[in-house]
């Protein structure tokens, strides 16, 4: 595959590519960006990535990756591996991996739970790096057709080193992250599956259930009196299944604890209809949460 | 109070207005935005508005109302008398209202449900006639501040009059608010309320539900980690309690059915979260009903 012409960037001169192999596996929204973000940072870099034939094609039109190849054993001698498949397809390829990196490799992932896989890369031999991470950005579509260059700038992106990561691989993975646009934060698998449980995964099922009981109770004619209230809160309903079904059972726990919590506070609610007092509390309580949400 | 410069509308020169004055009776997002929609379409008319004076000042610096009082006696000779105060204010102002409009006025009120103030408008006495209406428009933020004539554009304006309402009385306010850009449709006030329930009032309450349960659990460490879909999910909590205290008061069966099917749909969920099958089931579910909102 002849090479394509990168974009340049205006730092992209000055310093050396902290990894100047890239292979990322998993050419999505998240592994086409990390791919077309490296590529406009460090031009001189090598981006390998591995996914389906047809997505390798879309992904070269969009001179994200420099060769590719529909099997694991291309990212074989790259300096860094991105995994950035689903949850469980992510861990399925960690016995792989341990059988065909070089010595110094350093892995990471860009799931969206972090103690499953982090306890699995526990078995990979001495030698291979793991450093779980967790680019909190994302967009209405996913594929690499909407990929972008920009989906980390000033994005929080976790990274959760053990106390076992050797230091000076967590400070170069945070460079390269940091080169990305995106602002590095340090957390234990532990409280990043909690958090996010609250944050990420309680909202998403939250708006797909309420897609689900409004479109089967009024059918098209009743939604057609919707209006943007109803857009803005289910616009995470057109997410993609294959993702999340990896997530809830990654986290199941944390995700049925704020299930119950907010099953709870509906439940009260709902006997509390005609009380002023009950829903003043509830609304002048989540419209102050809301406003440090801006 | 001297008469503000209209804005004149293209297509304002032309035809007569429905009504020569128009009562306003509460001037936040959607009585203010009324307010100016029809002073832009018809200059000539005179609209009266009803407020306290400091709303009532923000109104006149805005170039909404021509004259105004912090007194409901204000309107006795409109010819039309938009209420547009919270639904239980609405509800409270009819009795007034008998005493004081003259022969052949026609009132509407703009509240989010329609049972409770149609059956109380039954007690007016007779050449009043009464047509319950809820346009479906909002916007981000309320008040008189936030109101705009464009509001109603290609919005629904759901009308409920009853089978005793006089054709001629349906026929001018539909015309008075096509001619605001909003799209009429007549439904019963029991129909109304049901799918509102659902479309509205349910997404309302689930997105304040949520984002109080989020922000007690992780507080602002924890939101930190949120992006576009907890913002998105969760917009509609910054809306003011007092509208939905309201709200919650005269459509509390419908919406407490609505609740207890998303209870069910979330305590199923619950049940099944490391079941993929089921996951599947609701992400395809509420992506397709998703697909039919754009």
């Amino acid at each position: 595959v002849s090479r394509p012409i990168p974009l340049i960037d205006a730092a992209a001169t000055a310093d050396p590519p902290p990894f100047a192999r890239v292979g990322i596996v998993g050419l999505g929204l998240i592994g086409g960006s990390v791919a077309l973000a490296a590529r406009r940072r460090w031009p001189s870099s090598l981006i390998v990535g591995v996914d389906r034939n047809a997505v390798l094609e879309d992904a070269q039109r969009a001179h994200a990756i420099d060769v590719g190849a529909d099997d694991l054993g291309m990212v074989a001698e790259v300096d860094l591996v991105v995994l950035a498949m689903p949850v469980i397809a992510n861990l399925d390829a960690l016995p792989r991996l341990d059988t065909i990196l070089g010595p110094d490799a350093i892995v990471t992932d860009v799931g969206s739970t972090k103690r499953a896989i982090v306890e699995a890369a526990g078995a990979l031999r001495e030698g291979i790096t793991f450093i779980g991470g967790h680019p909190l950005a994302g967009a209405a579509r996913g594929g690499i057709g909407a990929a972008t260059a920009d989906l980390f700038q000033n994005r929080p992106w976790v990274l959760t080193p053990s106390a076992s990561t050797p230091p000076a691989a967590v400070d170069r993975l945070e460079a390269f992250i940091r080169a990305l646009g995106a602002l590095p934060q340090r957390m234990t698998p532990q409280d990043h599956d909690r958090v996010t449980a609250w944050v990420s995964h309680l909202p998403q099922l939250a708006a797909s259930a309420l897609m689900r009981v409004i479109g089967e109770a009024v059918d098209e004619e009743g939604l057609s009196l919707s209006g943007r209230g109803l857009r803005d809160t289910t616009r995470l309903a057109s997410s993609p299944a294959d993702i999340w079904i990896d997530v809830c059972r990654t986290n199941r726990d944390h995700i049925g604890d704020a299930l119950d919590r907010l099953l709870r506070e509906l439940g009260t609610l709902r006997q509390a209809l005609d009380d002023p007092a009950a829903i003043q509390e509830l609304f002048g309580a989540a419209a102050a949460w809301r406003e440090r949400l801006r």
